[in-house]
């Protein structure tokens, strides 16, 4: 295989650890004495609704309804797929979430939820309690998604927005639960993924506040009402870690960022390649990131250590993008331009990095790829890297080149997979 | 040894490789027919000129005049020393450097230049251009030195604004030239110490200007009208690549952050410690690199990948950091306090972030220390450790637990030294 197809198929493989038909068949349970309601948010959603209806016993009752992103939707006999808006929610999810909500409130203790959690169910499972709009969460989650701040951070905003997550659907329910959570959140955490509609919440509203304030957000009326009356103890705060309502549930993670770098291990491995996990719960600034990294392979280059090349530098997370410029990118582009002028050519050195979900940020493309070439090609087409970095452009640059990765999307999510292959 | 002596003691051996008593001698060339000229400029230069004049045959003529930083001044018996301002340049800087000027272009052929350059000699060496004055230089200095520039960028102007820097002594000087350098700067690349008076300079007018563009930096009209001039070759442009200028010109590495972690590397390979060199070059903002660190940690703690505990992981380089609050902090501190915050009290894991000239950023501490034990510790004081690291407040944070890192000048300067220690 030649260096782009290495890094093509390492990102195979590591999407494919997280696919939903391999993944869940092993954790569904035994059918409950009552009814089984399935519920699920995320791009996995209807990928996972579908292995779980095929493999759950025709005859025991089954319904359920789960909501994705737009085009992300599948066909399903049993279970109701809606797809909503993401990244940023919309009033088709808000609809979804309140009948989610409503079927959950009617189970009883012989009955069971199943609950289908990825990546994306925090926008996609919006219901804004009822203090605030629809438009005042959108107002604020546009500006979080902007400003750099950690998805644990938006999510602790999220939570004392919502009326279903941060704990409050296991609240609601009277049946035992198990939710099956594809992790797309560094370190794992269930009550980041779709924002823990069944985990206890350690954060307060306090601590909501202090994240707007503290990233500048414009804060509206209305939701600060919310979060000032909530710091003064005047609303219910999200059932913390210990509550009695956590006894009969159980989140249970089925893939995360480290089944896949361990599946891209494998790979490499299989082509005799050393590997070097660098760290499953990479964050920080996309392109201050690649610095970092940048220095290790030139020192890899250089003084080959700490490793002799061939080798490939895994790792896995969600980096961030603070917003300056007005150019079209993800945080995936953004990493690799800005290694890729860290490095300024170095030969053999390539690097993939991508989206497992199949989309970087907002647009069409999981990701994209870096060569040695890269930047000699640029020049040649009259683009100047610097500047589309400066200016957020990261798409345009590897669209130009045409190393743009475009996948569609994947139906899973364990967040991003970054390789640099040092040969 | 424990934790805290282990990093404390890599700390000086890697302070220690870096010692000119250790390094010039074996480096001083035979005496030339003529006199010789030694001149210098850095943190570093007046323990050079101490080293260079002791191991000088006495009966040979040699005189000189080196310009350090206030506080760096050691005594000397034929060589001048003159302190000077740092990071700021200030006038003592101008005076020295024109009279170094004058004493280069008065050699011929038959007598010697030796340099002695080191970190700090692009703002002691400071000789503006004609057109602009001291305080427009200081004016632009100050704004780079505050927005995140690497060295290379701000150097790359101070190279367009001096008389001096950019080749320009080589270019005024007739004798054979030997420059001793102590690298502070990523990639050693000796243009870049003291901002290469007898280096060829790539970068171009054009390039300064658009630098301080895209910082957004208020340009002095003087300064504007000289770079704008440049870029239409209405000025000299500073010697290039090729130049004849440098035909016997040499300018020679002594000592580097590599030789450095090296020597580091050898004192944890003494006590029985494995070593991984991240790289000897990292740059990027201070707070973000630390999270990729604190990435690799979690894996190392968690996955025993890519190394097993305990493990010392090392790196040099120089951070940036772009200053948003009125606190006071280096880069050093700034790494640590992010570090410490990502890490969140993960048990057997201690690191210390030093500058190896003994100051970090413009405070009088080396760096400092964390500890599993710094996040609590800090919670008990009633510091609130984020909002200290928002307002870029670090020093104060360390200060507080009486965790810093004190050692006054350590009249050497190879740039940053950090180490992780994951037991």
């Amino acid at each position: 295989m030649n260096p782009r197809e290495l890094l093509i198929n390492s990102f195979k493989a590591a999407v494919n650890a997280a696919n939903p038909a391999d993944l869940i068949p092993q954790h569904l349970p035994e059918s409950p004495k009552g009814r089984t309601l399935v519920i699920g948010a995320g791009k996995a959603a209807a990928a996972m609704a579908v292995v779980a209806e095929n493999h759950w016993p025709d005859d025991a009752a089954l319904d359920g309804i789960v909501v994705t992103r737009y085009g992300h939707g599948m066909p399903t006999r049993r279970i109701t797929v809606i797809e909503a808006g993401h990244p940023l929610p919309d009033e088709k999810g808000e609809q979804v979430a309140r009948k989610i909500l409503t079927k959950v409130q009617e189970l009883s203790c012989n009955d069971l939820l199943l609950c289908l959690f990825s990546g994306g169910g925090s926008s996609l499972l919006s219901l804004p309690i009822d203090k605030i709009s629809m438009d005042d969460l959108r107002d604020v989650t546009r500006q979080l998604l902007r400003c750099g701040a950690s998805i644990q951070a938006i999510n602790t905003v999220r939570k004392h927005l919502s009326a279903i997550q941060g704990g409050k659907l296991a609240a609601a329910c009277k049946a035992p639960i198990l939710a099956l959570i594809i992790s797309d959140v560094t370190g794992d955490n269930p009550t980041h993924v779709a924002s823990g509609p069944c985990t206890p919440d350690p954060t307060t509203y306090a601590d909501a506040l202090a994240i707007l304030e503290s990233y500048e957000i414009k804060i509206p009326n209305n939701v600060r009402k919310v979060l000032t009356d909530g710091s003064q103890q005047k609303l219910d705060e999200t059932p913390k870690p210990g509550s009695f309502i956590f006894n009969n549930v159980e989140n249970r993670l089925i893939a995360t960022a480290n089944h896949s770098l361990t599946a891209a291990k494998k790979f490499f491995q299989g082509q005799g390649i050393a590997t070097a996990i660098l760290g499953d719960s990479v964050t920080g600034e996309a392109r201050e990131v690649a610095k970092a990294y940048a220095a290790l392979v030139k020192e890899i280059r250089q003084h080959h250590q700490p490793w002799k090349p061939p080798i490939a530098l895994l790792s896995g997370g969600e980096t961030t993008v603070t917003v300056k410029g007005n150019g079209r990118g993800g945080r995936n582009t953004e990493f690799l331009l800005s290694l890729a002028i860290e490095l300024d050519g170095i030969e053999n050195v390539y690097a993939l990095a991508c989206d497992t979900d199949g989309m970087d940020g907002t647009e069409n493309n999981a990701g994209a790829m870096i060569t040695p070439e890269t930047l000699d090609r640029t020049k040649k087409l009259r683009i100047n890297a610097k500047t589309l970095l400066a200016n957020n452009d990261t798409y345009r640059f590897f669209d130009k080149l045409g190393d743009l990765v475009i996948t569609g999307p994947t139906y899973t999510n364990v967040n991003d997979y970054r390789v640099i292959l040092v040969l």
